[in-house]
C-alpha cells in the first residue's frame, strides 16, 4: 500500500520524527541522464522556510541516492534514495501524546493500527510527499525526451481566484511570485491573504490547476486505469486535497452537448479540437491536446490556537497547538502536484509503448 | 489493466457489440450467501429502456455465473460471470466505420492501438460497466455483513440542483421517481429537463452524490491509498466522468482552517465530529462518520444531430447520428457509482483485517 | 491469487463441474492475427480421450472467445474464453462427500476455506489447466513473431528415461507418439508402464522436459524475477508437479566450477558457450543459448483401488475411487507445460522492449 | 520487479559496490515486537568472513532502520532499512571492465541494459541478498507468533551427502559446525571438499535441505500461487539456485501411485498422514505435517584461475580474476534459504486470514 505505479513504479517509506524519508523507484528505464541539479531544485520548491509565506521551519532536505545511477545514468536497477529529517523538534508534540488533534489521521491511524507515533504524525505527515517529489523528479527526466512539460500553479487562495482560462496566462512568469500564481495582480492579493490567515492563527485553502503539454495522442487506458483516473488518483493521494476535475470539470455538468463536444480539426495536417471540454483525455487516453485539471486542497487542519477535542481515553479535552506551520500548503503544493503528474505519466508512456505488436 | 482492487479484485472484459461483457471477482472469501436476486436487481437499475428518460434499446442484461458458487455460497476461488449481448444493432454503427465521433474514445483508440472496433464504441462503451454492477453486487453483500450501506442519487441535472445538504434527504425516496433524486419537486425538474434535451436531440450532464453509512473507524491507508483517493480512482473510471470531491470538497476551499476543522466529541461514549467537512475519512482513513462524496458527468457525447468532425484520413467531414441513446447518463449511472464504491469498500474491509497483529 | 503474469496476464477461473472454464488474457497488444486452429490443436493435445493410454473420458473442449479479437486480430483489449464442461458425471463423487481422498486437495481446501465442492476436486481439477493452454497458445502466437519456438516432451514413466542429451534428439518426432517422447525405442517402453500401471488400478510418475530456441539475450530480470524463477514458479503450479531444475539442474550440485562454467565464444560474429551448463540463462537473464529445463511430476493421487484414510468427522475410513482417470498425466501434461512456459516468456518479452530509454 | 510478495511485501535496492543494500518492508501488521538482535545474528550468519571456508572479506553487515518501528514495535507503515557497503575493493574489478566473466550475468546484463556497473556485478552480486535476509528475519519474527520454525542445512557439497531422511537428524546441531550440516561426520568431509577446492583456485556445488513445522493445514492457494510455487519461486531467485523439489521431488517420480500416496489417519484427534510424500502441501495447500524441500546450488562462477572468453567487442579473451571469493556458496545461504521460505510463509499466513468470511 506504499507503493505507486505499474511499470514506472515507487515505494515510499518514512515518517515524519524518524531517520528520514525516502523511497524505490524501479521500473526506469536504463541508459536515462541524470541531473542531479533538477532534481534538488524540486525539493527546494517544496521545502519549508523558502519564504515569508510559508512554514520558517529549516529543513535542508537534501536527497542521497543510494543505488540504481552509475557514471550519472540509470542503471535500469531500482533507484533507492534517503533525504535525512534533520530539524525534528519532538519535544514541541509531546502535549499530543494523548489527545487526538481535529481532522488530523491521529484518530484514525490509532483506530487502524491500536499503535501510533504521536510526533508531527508520523506516516501521516505531508514530509512523506519528499519522496515523491525525488520520484516525480527523475520521471520528469524521462518525459522530457519526449518531450511533455508540466506547469501547475496555484489558483485559488480562499475566494480569491484567477477567474481567467488557463490559456490567458503566461505560464513562464509561475515562479516569480513567492505563490506561485503566474497572474501577478491575483499573486498579490493571494499573498495577503494567506499572511492576514497566519496572523490569525487561522490557515486557508485553494486549488491548485495544471496544465501538461506534450502528451501524444494515445497514452491511457479504456477501463479503470483511464489517463484522468490515474491523475485524479495520484492528486486525491496528497495530503489535504479534497477534490479533483480535470476539463471541462464539475462546471462542464452544466452544458448541453452541443455545446460540450470537442469537433475535430485538420490544422495543417495535425489533429486538433476547435475547443477542448476533453481537457486533453477522451475515453480514458490521450488526444494530443493540453490536458488540464484543477485540484481542492482544504485549509489545513494544524491551527496555532485553542481547539475543542477529545483525548485516547475519550474525555473532551482542548488542545494549543505550538510549533512552526503553514498558514497556506498552496505555494508548496505546486512541485507535488507536478510530481505526481510526472509519476502518472512516466508510467503511462512506459505502457503505451507496449500497445501494439 | 483491466482489473480493479487489491485483495477483493474484479477483471472484466468484453465488448458492447461482441458476445457479451463479463468478469472474474478473486478473493471474495468462502462461506457468504449470494442473494442472486439483489444482483439481478441492480443489473435492472441499471438497464436500458427502463423508463421514459433513458434509451428505448432492450437488453434483457441477466447474468449467468459460471463458477466460484456452490449451493448458494461462495467457495473462495474466482467468480466467473456472463452477460450475453442481445439487442445488437451493428449496422447502426455502419456509417461510423470511417470517422471519429466528436468528445468519443474513436480517435484516441485508434492512436492507441491502431486498430479500431468501431461498433458502438467497442470496449469504451458504458456497456462495460454491467460487469462492474455485477462486481458490485457481490462486494454489497460482504459489506452487509458489517454493515455498511451506500445510497447513491442524482443531485443535480443540468443547473437543476437539490441544493440540499444531504442530512436534511430522505434516502429512502431515491427510488420512487426514475431520475433517482430522493427531492420529489427537484425530481420532477430534472425529469423535464431531460425530455426537454432528449427533444432537441441534446443531452444534459449532472452530478451523482452518494452517502455511505456504517463503515467502522479505521479502514483505508496512509499514503497513495487513501481511502477517498481509491473510491476517486474509481469514480474517475466510470464513463463520462469529469469531477470528484469529497465531504467539503471544492467548496471547502473558500473555508478557513477555524471554520473547516470538525471537532471531536464523546457522544455517550461514540466519538463523533461536530461537523463533518471531513467527509468520514481523515489522513485517507475513516473516523466512523458517514462517508460522502459527489462526481461530475458531462453530458454525454452521442447527439443525434448533425456535428463536424473528420475522417480516419484526416479530411474534415460531417456526422450524423442515428440510434437509441440516452439523453441522461445519470439516472442509469447510480448503481454503477454505488457498484464501485463497494468494489472500494470490500476490498478495504478485507484489508483493515491485516493491519493489526 | 488466479492470475498470472506482469504484463501478459492470465486470469482463470472455473471448477471441473461447474459451467466450464474461463479465462480473461490481458495486456496482449493489439495487431496481433490469431490462428483459431493452432489454439483448438493445442487444446486437442491436452483433452482426455486422445489415446489409449489416457482417461477415456470424452470432452470436446472447444473454446469460445466472448471479446478481444475482431475481424481475426487482437483489438489490445483483455480477451475473455470459455470452455464449457459437457461430460460430467457429478455422481461418480457422490460418495466422495464426507471422505477425504489421500493425497489430494480435499483436505487441505475444507481447511483453508470452510467449505468444499466435492465433485471431482472442485477448483483443484486439472480441468483448470484448459484456460491455461488457451492463453499458452495465444502467448505462443506472440512469441512467434520473433520467432521463439517452445518443444516440451516426456522424458521419463517411472524410472524408464530417454538418458541422452536434448541435442541428441529429433525434437519433430515428439508428436510422433501417443506418449509424446521424441525417442522412439523410450516410447515404446513408457507406453507399456503406463499401460501396466493401468492394469493394476495403479498410477506412474515422470518427467517432463523443455527446450526452447529463439529466446534473444537480454530477457529477463536480476533479482526476484529472474526469468529461470519465473518459469519455475509457472511449473510448479501446474498440478502432480513436484521439482523443477534448468540448465544443469540438481546434477550440477556434484561439478566443480572449472568443469561447470560455460566459456564464451565468438562463432562468426555471434554470441555462444561451448558448454550450456546454465541453460541459457545467467544471472537471471537469458544469454542467447537454448533454455532448457526438467520438471518433475509425481504419479497421480487416484486410484482405482482401495485406500485408507479419514472423513470430514475424522473417523478412519476406506475409499474406493471410481470413474475414468489418467494412469499417467504426462503425455497430456506436455501442451501444458509448453502453455506454461509461453505466457512466461510473452511477459518477459513484453517487458524486454522496457529496460532501456 | 524486484519487490517479493503480495501483502507483506518486500522492495530492494542496491548494488556490491555503491552505498550500500536496503529494502522497504509493506504490510508488516502492526504491534509487533521486533528483536533486533535475532535480526543481526541473522545477518551475521550470512556475512562474509565467518569462518575458514568462507572468503576473508570483512564485511559488517550491520542494519540501520530508517522507518516503520517505534519503541520497539513496528507501527504498520513501511519498514525501510539500510546496510552500507564498506569494504569496497572495487579497484579488483578494474580489469573486468571489458570483459565478459564465464557463467556469470556479465554478458546477459548489458544485453538487457545496454549499461553495466562492471563492479563486483552491480546488482547481480549475492550481496543484495542482505536485504531479503532483514526482511525474512522480521517476517520470521510475525511467524512465531503461530509458532512456526524453519530449519534449512547443508545437504550435500559436492557428491558428499547426508544420505538420510531428515527425521533422523538433529536440527538443533545445525550452528555447531562451519558448514551448517546437522550431521557431524558428513559436516567435517563437506569441510573437507570445500578447502581442498579452494586450494585449488576452483569452486563446489551442493543442495540445502529446509523443513518447516509448525504451519497450521489451510495455508496456500489453489491454483498459480500454490504454496510450493511461492517457496520455489523464492528459491530459484537466489542466486547460483539451479533447482528446486518438494516432499518425495524428483525421486518421487519412480514411485508408483500406491507407493506415493500419503494416508490419511487420526492421531489422538489430530489429523496426520502415514507417510509424508507430500512434503507437507496437498494441492497447493498445506495439510499441517512438516514442510520440506530442497534446492540445488550450482558450484560459484567466480574462479581465481585462468578462463577463456570473450570481450565487449567480442573479441576472444583470457580473464584471470582476483579477490576475496567463496570456494562454496552453501554455508552462508543457509539463512537466505530461511529468509526468502519466511518471507513466502509471513505472506501466506496474513492471506490465510482473509480465505472465510
Amino acid at each position: 500500500m506504499n507503493s505507486f505505479g505499474n511499470i514506472f513504479r515507487i515505494t515510499t517509506f518514512g515518517e515524519s520524527h524518524g531517520v528520514g524519508i525516502g523511497g524505490v523507484i524501479d521500473g526506469c528505464p536504463a541508459g536515462l541522464c541524470i541531473d542531479m541539479k533538477k532534481i534538488q531544485s524540486e525539493l527546494d520548491r517544496r521545502k519549508p522556510g523558502q519564504s515569508k509565506i510559508t512554514t520558517q521551519r529549516k529543513e535542508s532536505d537534501s536527497v542521497e541516492f543510494l543505488s540504481g545511477i552509475f557514471d550519472g545514468k540509470t542503471t535500469g536497477t531500482p533507484i533507492g534514495f534517503l533525504v535525512k529529517n534533520n530539524d525534528q523538534h519532538s519535544s514541541d508534540y509531546d502535549n499530543l501524546k494523548n489527545v487526538f488533534r481535529p481532522s488530523h489521521a491521529d484518530y484514525t491511524y490509532f483506530q487502524k493500527y491500536g499503535v501510533r507515533d504521536h510526533r508531527g504524525g508520523g506516516r501521516s505527515s505531508a514530509r512523506e510527499t519528499i519522496a515523491r517529489v525525488v520520484g516525480g523528479a527523475i520521471a520528469r527526466q524521462l518525459l522530457e525526451s519526449i518531450p511533455v512539460s508540466i506547469h501547475a500553479f496555484v489558483n485559488s487562495v480562499g475566494e480569491i481566484e484567477i477567474g481567467k482560462p488557463y490559456q490567458e496566462l503566461d505560464l513562464s512568469k509561475i515562479e516569480e511570485n513567492i505563490v506561485r500564481c503566474p497572474d501577478p495582480g491575483t499573486a498579490e492579493r493571494m499573498i495577503e491573504r494567506i499572511e492576514e490567515a497566519g496572523r490569525n492563527h487561522d490557515t486557508v485553502g485553494g486549488t491548485i490547476a495544471c496544465v501538461i503539454k506534450g502528451v501524444p495522442a494515445g497514452w491511457g487506458a479504456p477501463v479503470f486505469n483511464k489517463l484522468h483516473a490515474d491523475i485524479g488518483f495520484a492528486m486525491l493521494g496528497i495530503n489535504a486535497v479534497k477534490g479533483f476535475e480535470y476539463g471541462s470539470g464539475f462546471e462542464g455538468t452544466r452544458l448541453y452537448g452541443s455545446q460540450h463536444n470537442d469537433a475535430f480539426i485538420n490544422e495543417n495536417g495535425v489533429v486538433k479540437t476547435v475547443t477542448n471540454h476533453s481537457g486533453g483525455i477522451q475515453g480514458g487516453i490521450s488526444n494530443g491536446q493540453d490536458i488540464y485539471f484543477k485540484v481542492a486542497f482544504k485549509p489545513i487542519a494544524t491551527l496555532l490556537r485553542e481547539q475543542r477535542t477529545i483525548d485516547v481515553e475519550l474525555n473532551e479535552a482542548t488542545i494549543n497547538l505550538k510549533g512552526r506551520h503553514d498558514p497556506c500548503v498552496l505555494p508548496r503544493a505546486v512541485p507535488i502536484v507536478e510530481s505526481m503528474a510526472a509519476l502518472v505519466l512516466a508510467d503511462h508512456y512506459l505502457m503505451s509503448r507496449l500497445s501494439r505488436l
